[in-house]
């Protein structure tokens, strides 16, 4: 029997942070204490958990006493701020963030696939990686595991939770205002996004590419521990309430047809291919929302990449590619 | 001055029919007499142009007589049906549908790519390509001509129009319903739209791919008379009314800068490029909607491909995707 542990949330209050305390309930991870922290102005909110009302209290360098377990989601800046307190303080951090996914002395761990990299974190802190990065990786690991992945194009079709709650509220209000003939307000995304679709996700780099298509790159070849891997990412905001999709060219250093390809995914964990094209079986954002495996469907021959295959990942990037992992991250403790 | 013609337009009461008739009416096309055809349901109704109201009479077999040019967009049944009695009357048919596209002696025609092309119509009919055809290779095509294309691999995101009226009706249902709390009917596609995306463009074939990627796929080899090109195709259906959105791969047997690429759409027809991604500004479907030109952005180095580059590219598929590329071929003539 694992022993109980003291576990915190930062940013409990956040989308990610409340499916983390779904995430530790359903899983029934063993939480003795739970801390939820947030920004001061959250303070005195109180949120279920195991049939309890917990209260939020304000995030402080001093919150982690006592700590073993300490999930961050609260974005770059306050983990870059309090993640060091809480290390010091004892608690093994498992930081949502991108503050310090690429350091070499840390872990960026998706359990499925990596699960030895979170035995060692010098500094106290596991990263959790990018939500289309896992999305992506999810897709691909039971291919890579078989014929050794060597190349990726992808094209995103991604969620406005993504954008966290503001990115809902946004979509919500401008379907609305077009349904009532009112004009529509921008606040989180620079063009209309209900009705739309824009290639803008996170800020642009000087080479064109944005930082979540950088993220997918060097994300993806730190969990794989292939420094060579080549990637090439386009990613595209949706009017899609919540989960990611990914339209992807993978290149493989040996042959695979696609009948090999189908069998890779017999038992693999937190995978399930979905491919029945004829009777219009294939994931969908919509199915997908709310599960905790991604899916795997339209499987075929790529006719350009060498031993390539072209598929089609869904997973819900709330879950899988945020709350679920970092909890099955803090399993692997 | 060009002598006025007799036009029919089979189909004129659809949406791509009406849009044909605001292309001719726009563009100053020598229209001397107009004949309006659709199915025995709309005999009767009257569409406007040039301030008079036109009759819709039934498409028949003999509709055709003292016809020079017959737009056709209702099918690929109705073409299969029509096109040749409208050809035999001494009609050039410019035909939408898929019918007569990979025939060999059938002319398949991007105005701004391959306007020798229609120069030779054996058989009186001259195919206008798939709309997400047109409009990838409109974005290609200056990059083609000073670089040669060798590879492509693109994801489409596919706008409700691109099924007709009833795909547009079906989004709009369905967002309506969801606002007030009712169950959402699927009659167009198998799936909910609203808010969701669905790999799945027109039906699937044996091996795995839609009839709508093979289209891309075949349709692009004889534009750009390239047989050996290679394309991988994965199309998918987003919740944006109208213009078709592509993002892709392009691998070419030159080597090319993204200075270079750039200085390939000076002056290019019919495509624009719409590139400074700091500022916000890029190539979005609302944006692209009711004009004539392509739009290119996101332009950048590929990383997988050699030689290669990724972009973005949208176009009005109603517009240059389907009606007007027709109205061009009829100028050609």
């Amino acid at each position: 029997m694992p022993t109980d542990r003291h576990v915190a949330i930062a940013g409990a209050t956040g989308a990610v942070g409340l499916e983390m305390l779904k995430c530790l309930e359903e899983r029934d991870y063993p939480v003795g204490e739970l801390t939820l922290l947030a920004s001061a102005r959250s303070e005195g909110r109180r949120l279920p958990f195991r049939g309890e009302e917990i209260p939020v209290r304000e995030l402080r360098h001093d919150s982690f006493a006592g700590v073993e377990v300490a999930l961050f989601s609260a974005g770059g800046s306050t983990s870059e701020e309090f993640a060091p307190s809480a290390a010091r303080a004892g608690a093994v951090v498992i930081d949502n963030s991108s503050a310090f996914r690429m350091e070499e002395d840390v872990p960026l761990v998706v359990p499925e696939i990596n699960a030895g990299a979170a035995r060692s974190h010098p500094r106290g802190i596991i990263a959790n990686p990018n939500c289309t990065t896992i999305v992506t990786l999810m897709g691909l690991y039971p291919l890579h595991r078989k014929f050794g992945l060597r190349a990726v194009i992808a094209s995103s079709y991604q969620a406005v939770s993504g954008s966290g709650a503001r990115g809902i509220v946004e979509l919500e209000a401008q379907t609305r205002a077009l349904a009532e003939g009112r004009p529509i307000e921008k606040n989180v995304y620079p063009h209309q996004i209900a009705f739309n679709v824009l290639p803008h996700v996170d800020r642009f780099l000087d080479d064109g590419y944005t930082r979540e298509e950088l993220k997918m790159c060097n994300e993806g070849r730190k969990i794989l521990g292939r420094p060579g891997l080549e990637v090439t990412c386009t990613c595209v905001r949706v009017p899609v309430y919540r989960s990611h999709s990914v339209s992807v060219t993978a290149g493989f250093e040996r042959p695979v047809s696609v009948a090999e390809a189908r069998a890779a995914y017999d038992g693999a964990p937190g995978v399930r291919l979905l491919d029945d094209p004829r009777e219009a079986v294939y994931p969908t954002p919509l199915e997908a929302t709310g599960r905790d495996e991604c899916f795997v469907g339209r499987l075929r021959r790529d006719h350009v990449l060498e031993n390539a295959l072209a598929l089609w990942v869904v997973g819900d990037q709330v879950r899988k590619g945020a709350a679920l992992n970092a909890v099955q991250i803090a399993e692997l403790l």
